[in-house]
């Protein structure tokens, strides 16, 4: 019983400096990264010590499953952002991304981002409309939309706001998914809004809709019709195969995908169709960007073109020099992702990651680079590019139009340094 | 507010039988199904009352989140296969089928079957070993494997005694999720066994593995050398982007996609190499096949090509006359779901049901048709076919070789028979 022996890349094997390894060199050798870790404490080839839990019978069936109690540090991470009390619900809640694998999020790890919190609606006693310039109002219960066949769409849910904590003038020291981690990835079921809308008869002149939600802050936003009639929104019942959580927008909630966490309103409980925009306090007054020449940039629906390394990043940290592999997410809500790039050296030389062979528009796509770290300091980088063409931007380009402090669909560029120990530092680089 | 006006479709509208609505009607009129089950109790049009949980402050934000209490009947339905006790872990609960929408399975949700209940494995004491006939035996802990670059694959699992009940000589009274729930659907992310067979340098005359698990009936499979070398055989640690859960073999499982669920080694502890099958307990006094020659069909990997409806089915029936979406699973081990029929009628005339615009291989696939019931009795069926152009058999033709009793592998036509009231029973059609 031995450690492996991989030998290490040869030089035509790095693709960009900073020990980041040609994925030729993977597929050459067949071989992945990781196998020098590995222990050698059998006391002869071939046989293992038989633990405690292989000599007794174990626990029975469960009616609804849970994590193991070893996973318990895997968990949202709560962040009041008005802890001064206008409720426990208005605040987010951070998807522990880090911590993840896979392109799903769990349903029990999806963010939260709730304005007034979660109502706790009946399902029996919830109502939803749609009115205005209609041919005719369409009152619906839950039973009734449970009727209609359904479409199943996989796409991320960001919200507008996510990373804010990287508009600060100092780097905070948080974990990736406490900086990036409001975002989710989902197989959404439901309805699409264009079926329920050309049964109620819209209006040729109608232009605009209003969704609200039935929680206290009755968030509100204002939807071009076309995301509906010639788009993908959809009325979702269903998360991962199951019913909405609660904190979803249990009973329904709209998906807009790729656009603002906030417009994909959750306990929907009316659309008024409309020939023009509805300028609510969730797109004035929130959810807008200020700009340096002192207008605000209102209704900017799509989000970003965006990436982040989860491994190595803060807390999770490469023990020692070795052979790595670099994993991280990377999302746009204009489509396809189509190339991720990694860089080891602040961004003065990139390569070109491994992505998810086939990648679906609006989700979340998985990327993952070998890296041979030669123990020594440096700063890793990754670069997200869609399949319009649209590039993550740095963070002083993303800047530049904006006056400060601004936060909303912030995408650029999030550096990770890599210290001398190995532990990893959030840096503005 | 007013009902839908919905017309009824008209004669040639007709797919099949029974009410079967060609889909070409639903594209034309881009109405889906259900509507006509809409309620018009608003007071005026636009304006809906507004209901106790919208004016107040709600729920706070929480670590991991559940289902909506409202949804706690949708759960596991356990069954013990040895109520006689030899532990409450042995034995099966089934995934409910027939409350999920979309494809993938919850993992609260996912179909567990013990044969000596769910280990409480560490996961820093767990440790997997490769070994036998390989250059290098090699040993793994979970902080190792973790370190490896991943894949993920979204297949299901089924286990190989998946719908036992319809091999009672009388139908059993069940739900579609205690009859054929022993299936779920899931994204696995791992690594893949190939690359840890190569790196233990596999001999080239090695043509079989046998996987044990870390449970006390130490579980063990063999399986030929060609599903890791040349197919997709992986050492799964997540599931739906979270660690496995312990009923799922946390911390570590094998996933071969498409082949019988016992072979999906949970709590995995070691793989053997080696150049002859291993004939053990599972694979010889169970999950084998009795012929009417007296011969036993062995190493029957692949599970069959399937389908189920989930609406209507038993306990979830059609509220009398009217339009409505029919809706069920298909899947198969031999690749991707090509076309799901429908039949209203028993089996005399089929409708090619809507299905996923894109199905993924072994994975499960949602198809749907829509069908007016006029509120007469009759029989309903689905037949799937896969790529591979295997169809679905009939419960007679499905047992035509075996021996009376046998009850893996089967994959036939469920029949569910609507009454006059909407109450729908099992059958054997």
């Amino acid at each position: 019983m031995t450690s492996s022996r991989l030998l290490p890349p040869s030089p035509e094997d790095h693709a960009a400096s900073g020990g980041l390894i040609n994925r030729r060199w993977l597929l050459r050798s067949s071989l992945a990264v990781g196998s020098l870790g590995l222990s050698t404490n059998l006391t002869r080839a071939g046989q293992l010590e038989v633990p405690e839990w292989s000599s007794k019978p174990g626990l029975g069936m469960s009616a609804y499953g849970q994590p193991s109690p070893f996973e318990d540090g895997v968990v949202r991470s709560r962040f009041d952002l008005f802890p001064e009390g206008i409720g426990d619900g208005s605040g987010v809640s951070f998807t522990p991304l880090e911590k993840l694998a896979g392109t799903i999020t769990p349903n029990g790890l999806f963010f939260e981002r709730h304005h007034s919190g979660i109502p706790e609606i009946d399902p029996d006693a919830h109502k939803f409309v749609i009115h205005g310039m209609v041919e005719r109002s369409l009152l619906f219960d839950v039973e009734s939309l449970l009727k209609y066949q359904m479409v199943s769409r996989t796409c991320f849910i960001e919200c507008a706001g996510n990373s804010f904590f990287n508009s600060l003038g100092e780097p905070q020291q948080r974990t990736a998914g406490e900086i990036h981690g409001l975002i989710g990835n989902a197989e959404w079921t439901g309805i699409p809004l264009r079926v329920l809308l050309e049964e109620a008869g819209i209006d040729p002149r109608a232009k605009w809709l209003v969704a609200e939600g039935a929680d206290a802050a009755k968030m509100s936003r204002s939807i071009p019709v076309e995301k509906a009639l010639e788009g993908d929104a959809m009325i979702a019942l269903y998360q991962n195969g199951e019913r909405l959580r609660p904190e979803q927008g249990y009973p329904m909630r709209l998906v807009v995908p790729g656009w603002q966490g906030s417009m994909n309103v959750k306990w929907l409980r009316r659309i008024k169709v409309s020939d023009t925009p509805f300028h609510t306090k969730d797109e004035t007054s929130k959810y807008t960007l200020l700009q340096k020449d002192g207008k605000s940039r209102q209704f900017t629906y799509q989000m970003g073109v965006k990436s982040v390394i989860t491994f190595p990043s803060p807390g999770m940290t490469p023990a020692g020099p070795g052979l790595y592999n670099i994993s991280g997410l990377a999302w746009s809500g204009g489509g396809r992702i189509k190339r991720v790039e990694v860089s080891a050296d602040g961004g003065r030389s990139w390569s070109d990651a491994v992505i998810d062979a086939q990648p679906l528009p609006q989700a979340v796509t998985r990327f993952q680079q070998p890296w041979q770290w030669d123990g020594g300091p440096l700063t890793l980088m990754s670069r997200a590019t869609d399949e319009t063409g649209a590039v993550q931007p740095t963070r002083e380009a993303w800047y530049e139009p904006y006056a400060a402090d601004q936060l909303f669909h912030q995408n650029s560029i999030q550096s990770w340094s890599v210290l001398q120990d190995g532990e990893v530092r959030n840096v503005y680089a």
